[in-house]
């Protein structure tokens, strides 16, 4: 932060806090930093449990406390929407495009980039916020808009018409030709040339002579069936006769799986009858509200869907608005410490902690494990005797076949001292942390609960420190 | 934008735009600006009706399209988020002191931002993010952490113990003076000494040296009758010997209802036993996850609480995470147009319009009125013959007492030519523009609908249309 910025800070919280603070303390916030702060966290993109700490922060105690609100502010939505999205790519399998559009329902523009980025990171492909495309490098995706179709009114309104073979040639006049293309499709497909809206014909031919190699319809601005499923075939039947190959449609309301089985039939009809074989297989991408439960019933249903756009339920995350992820003391002047409350749930676990997980002969995660970190790590293929949080009263044994340190140090002395992971190694932990569980925990409903541990060690502070201060 | 940064920018869509297209284009982007766009608007604060545009857009086409998602990302959140804080108003009562405390929990630090201006035009009083506060003039208010009463163990670790009398003369020991108040307290609430945290205290000393003026009190880390109760009334006390007041205390935890009442009970009979009058209505604050349930047993329990602390329930709105707000085309070169569904909730009104609230004699609005640009305006005290949404096939009759037109022209050949009112201005339009609502319109449990119409001509334009389009 620039000299003349923190100055200004710091003149603020002075015209806001009370008069009978000492001058000496808003010098030393002018020379505060984070050269005592050291941050470990697990990698980003892993999966977590909760209980299990993710992030730790030492240093001096004034100066962690206030990176609490930031570092929750910072982790918390993001955490969130990659959740989010990754619940969408393990229903939607491996092969659907899934595009983030939330731009417009997100929390303003910057609530919007996270949303991008930290679906991208879920397991998003793509999103249609150019910004975020250029800012992070995700890859950017859009179709066209209803309005860019209400605009044409009629073939006369198109004012480039023609367009040469893409093997080169005299140009061609695109809309005749897909007018007797239309004629020939409205045969084939039973329907009348005169339901198809000649201004949704101008404005896909309009679009197909500027992108004739990028060509896409919006099938549903008028009668899918007998407009804009026609009107579309005209103009990819007519850019192939050119030598050009349509890109895909997308559809916006009604029943989509139902439709994109009709409209997968019509295209395949069009490519047997018209012997234009790529056209049994244009796809097909939807829109509009979709949900966790649209993605079941495309699956319940079956469905020739090929790609995804979700926009608000995934950035605002409505199956779950917020994640409460909370930053606790759990050690001050090398002394563990512990906030009591009736809630064993909300108890935080005391003392620095190293963090194991614990994988099986199957290579699946089973447990992760906290324990003090000044005790040896738990070696692979010797058992343990371990408490679980939930049911603390037991010991448990275990054998893990591997056992995987969680945390690294990312921060020391002021500066990043590990070499952060790109956007898309990011995103490949996170897919391939989400591959290593097992079934049973990845389910999305009423999965198995995976437990998380304490040393005995760790359980017996744990007592005496409640102990000391019931 | 500096010219550098348009170049990029045009050079980033150059990179992800297909490659056919015209350079002619990308110039012509870097050209691009609002100077031909005109934008009116009912004014900011003002309540709005669903179907009722509460923004015009006119302009090139291709301009006023680009503006849509950003127009749309600006205004759904905004909108959501002060009406989510207007409901919370209104379940409080006007006297109730609401303070924003989303940052946490929140989109980011961006949308974090938008929750707090957005939550103090809805109705709040104040918020903890000391940004807001800073940028926008927000009033900012804050208690204590839990971890600072945790990083204390005993009154040795008070580094600071001397205070002296607010009206002058020797500094006192405040930590042996709290001792012995807590003695006495301890016999009066009949609760053992022993109980009462050390830490705590010594917290609770250490916070009211260095703010004698403004000593507040958290009073939950530890048991709250039996330790921050006596504790926090023990330092009260001792202050107030020195001739300070405490301002308030906080609750995070449990029955928060029931206990504002034995905490009140507590301090009214501090206030009787040790002639401190003030004692009895120390303001008390209330937080954890605060929603308008909360409200509603506050209310009905009954409560002695002061301020309220709400966040996650405010700013990601879970009764209804999103609004969907829309953009649609309604007119291309002058003549309007209309995109048909078969959902006539979504069929869009066609045409520019103008929009005027009608008032009853009680100065309640009762009717929102869309007319075409080109109509008269309707008069007072004349009758109308008009069609509601929802119930077109039928004229209805009003007349209303007074008319007020909604929209002013805010931004005219890339100005803005109307000033913008400061954000107390805007808030203060809300709480007036809420007020005026009749109770049933008002209520938020089964509110009775507010009727939106049509003038007959606009009617008639949209049948005409409609027939055109089937």
């Amino acid at each position: 932060m620039g000299e003349q910025l923190k100055e200004a800070y710091v003149a603020y919280l002075r015209s806001v806090l009370p008069s009978t603070i000492d001058d000496a303390f808003f010098d030393y916030l002018a020379t505060l930093d984070a050269s005592e702060v050291t941050v470990t966290a697990i990698p980003e993109g892993s999966v977590v449990f909760a209980r299990v700490p993710f992030l730790q922060v030492k240093g001096p105690l004034l100066v962690v406390q206030l990176l609490e609100t930031t570092l929750l502010c910072l982790i918390n939505y993001a955490s969130l929407v990659a959740t989010n999205a990754a619940r969408f790519r393990l229903l939607a399998g491996p092969d659907m495009k899934l595009i983030e559009m939330g731009l417009r329902r997100a929390q303003g523009p910057d609530g919007a980039l996270s949303a991008s980025k930290y679906s991208y990171i879920g397991g998003f492909d793509c999103t249609s916020n150019i910004l975020a495309g250029k800012l992070y490098g995700i890859p950017v995706r859009g179709t066209i808009a209803h309005s860019f179709i209400m605009s044409f009114r009629g073939l006369e309104e198109v004012q480039q018409r023609e367009l040469p073979p893409r093997a080169g040639g005299d140009p061609v006049d695109l809309a005749d030709l897909a007018v007797s293309w239309l004629q020939q499709v409205c045969v084939l497909l039973q329907t009348p040339p005169s339901k198809a809206n000649q201004g949704e014909l101008a404005a896909f031919v309009s679009y197909a002579v500027t992108f004739p190699c990028d060509f896409q319809g919006l099938l549903d601005t008028y009668c899918v069936r007998r407009s804009g499923l026609p009107n579309f075939c005209a103009v990819a039947l007519a850019l192939h006769q050119l030598g050009y190959q349509a890109i895909g449609v997308r559809l916006d309301s009604g029943d989509l799986a139902q439709q994109s089985k009709e409209i997968r039939g019509v295209f395949q009809a069009c490519g047997a009858h018209f012997q234009v074989p790529w056209f049994g297989t244009i796809p097909i991408a939807v829109s509009n509200d979709i949900s966790e439960q649209s993605l079941e019933q495309f699956r319940r249903e079956g469905s020739e869907i090929d790609m995804i756009g979700i926009g608000t339920n995934l950035v605002t995350c409505p199956l779950q608005p917020s994640l409460g992820c909370v930053y606790k003391l759990v050690e001050v002047n090398g002394s563990p410490c512990l906030k009591l409350t009736e809630d064993e749930e909300k108890m935080t676990i005391p003392g620095m902690k190293a963090i194991y997980r614990l994988y099986d002969a199957a290579g699946h995660p089973f447990m992760d494990l906290m324990a003090l970190e000044e005790e040896p790590s738990p070696s692979a293929g010797q058992e343990l005797g371990i408490r679980v949080l939930g049911r603390l009263e037991e010991t448990t044994k275990v054998t893990p076949t591997t056992v995987e340190p969680l945390h690294r140090t990312y921060f020391r002395d002021g500066q990043v001292c590990e070499p952060l992971p790109s956007l898309p190694e990011v995103r490949t932990h996170a897919q391939v942390s989400l591959n290593l569980l097992s079934p049973a925990h990845r389910r999305l409903h009423e999965p198995q609960p995976y437990p998380v541990a304490v040393t005995e060690r760790l359980h017996q502070l744990f007592l005496q420190l409640r102990q000391g201060s019931l």
